[in-house]
């Protein structure tokens, strides 16, 4: 698993925060004919994606679905969304989402990260959100936040996110309440 | 006091969550002439204020100054921005602010709450809060959420807010960690 390692080692970031897309990893070595088994993750901030295939990765991962009209509009109006996908030639697959609303000022908050299961555990969600990071800090965001589930606060920390900074507290807020 | 309580016990809600400006306070009680001393508090979603004027009411809690250029960025793509005023006549004052970014469907977040020192202690605080959730409701925005100052979590836990709900965790991002 030493590609892994090479790839999420820091020289991963991607360099030019402006591109649409980029390459981070390839099981090619980029000497010789390129294998016909090669593969590549890429990451993408282009918004245009099928929602229907966004939903199949929300459902591996057991969320509830949501209404594709609401997602669209949720995609349209989020500040940054990024895609991560397993590239095979010519046939490319949804493996990773995540996307942040913002002021394009001072705060960002980052919503629905998500890894589809078959390929959690290999360092590509921290790849995902090190690259929504960068590119939330190339657009001069200084503040940056999220709302973690309780087990994936440590996945967060370890990220650089501090948990209730200064006694700062996540809230939200419930309709039936009143 | 009464007026106060009238004013704040529910009903004050905007009745037309459409409209740009509303006043939800008159010391007038609508008999015989409007009399000099006569103020009123109104609360408005226009977003053409005078920077300036945010600034002195920002500067009056105490908050650190931010550049005016990204303060008006920051406006211009919040997704709601409310402004609360205290006008005698002709004159207006700027005495509360709110704002919110979100993704137009799922997910709120307020920041920025300010309530002129003057004017703390009223009621007007949660006025302000409950008017910006209701135009998030309006919007059918689900998922209205903040971070709450360690002062100011059992002000927001009374307007409905609960703090880590199911142990979500609210966690910023800071760039010296990486």
């Amino acid at each position: 698993m030493g590609f892994w390692k090479n790839l999420f080692s820091g020289s991963e970031a991607p360099s030019s925060p402006n591109s649409g897309s980029m390459e981070v990893f390839s099981s090619y070595d980029g000497t010789g004919d390129r294998p016909e088994a090669d593969f590549r993750i890429c990451f993408s901030t282009d918004r245009d994606l099928d929602l229907y295939e966004l939903e199949e990765l929300c459902d591996a991962v057991g969320w509830s679905r949501r209404p594709l009209r609401k997602v669209k509009k949720a995609i349209q109006y989020s500040f940054l969304v990024v895609t991560m996908w397993e590239v095979r030639g010519k046939r490319r697959r949804l493996i990773g989402f995540s996307r942040a609303t913002s002021d394009h000022a001072f705060n960002a908050t980052i919503w629905d990260v998500v890894v589809h299961p078959s390929f959690q555990g290999k360092g590509l969600g921290k790849a995902l959100m090190n690259y929504t990071i960068k590119k939330l800090r190339y657009e001069d965001i200084s503040n940056i936040t999220l709302f973690a589930d309780p087990h994936v606060v440590d996945f967060y920390r370890m990220l650089g996110f501090m948990p209730d900074p200064e006694g700062i507290k996540g809230m939200f807020w419930y309709p039936n309440h009143n």
